[in-house]
């Protein structure tokens, strides 16, 4: 029952799920694709992959194909891998938009052999020496309008996150979009703002450095992250990421001007309210 | 040479304290003492301290007390914790504000004996129970002003951060309040202001549970913070936060505006502007 797999994308992602589907036994073989000849090279050393072959190839060569390249690249190769997949083969993306390109192909022939997904792990690091064993254990994986894939399909790629030890969820494109647009897409967004606001006012490196133990790690950890996979995220999520962008700026704008007047009450009032979080965070 | 030594306020910060002096034998007996009673009780049940005693008494009998209430408790209790300190014993605080701390008793006939300090550790939880051996370890300990104490006071304190495994940093108060304004204060701003966005817009708890994986966990961490440490926090140091606060809305509606307008060459700046934090926080 062990497949040969092909991987296009060898990142932080697309080599971790590599990993875990050698070690658990799901693929026998890992073929690996990337447009970084040194990522390639790096993935083939660190044994993430069997075989790098060239893109077409590697996809004519297997009996399911993960794209988990950034999003951009991703919406532009996919009706292409869609002509190219062998009758039976599955398509699944990784990516963190789901409508555009599920929209992008939604008249192919092929249509109903792709399974868009989106598992919800990461860090902050990138390419093949990121990845690790484990990334997806035990995180949400959204399947997103999976009633316009084959059945087969999806049963596959279902078994793909077993085997990761994630907790799938399946969803609609549109409300997968919006949920992260809420959930991660603005924490980056205010993540890098807050990096280059403190990079402006903070002229002394060592203070950055020594004093970033006060809760700054964590909340510009996420400002690290790359730019090519990023920047595509935010533009292809735009319609939803700007409203809640908006909603955010009006909130610290509201928490400053109690700030500014003295509205002790207020303010303690606004903190109370964001405390509430909490409970939303922890396993009822 | 092991002393005995008095907290005031058990909470995660004067109960990490306190653990670690014990073990590491710096402190023979800690008297412990707290407002609420239910902390008091906490507190000897876990072990953090040997005895309860009500603050005079507690101070009267220690070589070195430790202020560790909230930033508007400490700034209230003070003057009179000067009043009765005993001739020989020090009295420091590590509150995370200090200018209008050691403004207060800038004329106290004993303000040599105090020795403001901030170790820059902490986590989002509160109370007894959150304390832990090992907080300070490898982390900043901050303190301000010291030619305006005693140096026999100064030498003290450096000893405590000693025991603690701290990197000891002399700074003025001004200094520190800026830098901290900065680096932590506007971490903590910000992250509440995600929390109460988030709560806003997303009516779905599951969806916050499920998808916090995608970053928002560590971008919101803070957000959990309690009230009564950090409201006296924002208010004390709101001279240095306004600003940065202004900035930071500055910043975030220029990438707002980038992505509304669909201008990537900006918005890919921006964002590389952010990753060069990275930099700074790793250690050269």
């Amino acid at each position: 029952m062990s497949k040969t797999i092909s991987v296009i994308g060898l990142g932080l992602i697309g080599g971790s799920i590599a990993l875990d589907l050698k070690k658990s036994g799901f693929a026998s073989k890992v073929i690996g694709t990337d447009k970084s000849k040194l990522h390639e090279k790096e993935a083939l050393e660190l044994s993430i992959v069997d075989e790098i072959m060239p893109m077409d190839e590697a996809i004519c060569s297997s009996e399911l194909t993960i794209l988990s390249t950034p999003v951009d690249v991703s919406i532009k190769l996919l009706p292409h891998l869609l002509d190219i997949l062998p009758d039976g083969s599955v398509l699944m993306d990784v990516g963190s938009t789901k409508s555009s390109l599920i929209e992008k192909v939604k008249n192919h022939p092929n249509r109903k052999s792709f399974v868009p997904s989106h598992p919800m792990a990461g860090t902050e690091y990138s390419g093949p020496s990121a990845a690790f064993h484990g990334l997806f254990k035990d995180r949400a994986a959204i399947l997103c309008n999976s009633n316009e894939s084959h059945q087969i399909a999806v049963h596959l790629v279902s078994q793909v996150y077993y085997h990761l030890g994630s907790r799938l969820i399946l969803m609609d494109a549109e409300s997968h979009d919006e949920h992260v647009g809420y959930v991660s897409h603005l924490s980056h967004a205010i993540s890098y703002a807050l990096a280059v606001s403190v990079l402006e006012k903070e002229k002394d490196d060592a203070a950055i450095f020594n004093l970033a133990s006060g809760g700054f790690a964590s909340t510009v950890r996420l400002a690290k992250s790359s730019v090519d996979m990023w920047l595509p995220i935010f533009e292809q999520n735009s319609k939803y990421i700007l409203p809640i962008l908006t909603t955010y700026l009006e909130k610290l704008t509201e928490f400053k001007s109690y700030l500014e007047n003295g509205e002790s009450k207020h303010l303690y009032e606004f903190i109370k309210e964001a405390n509430r979080i909490k409970n939303k965070l922890e396993k009822k």
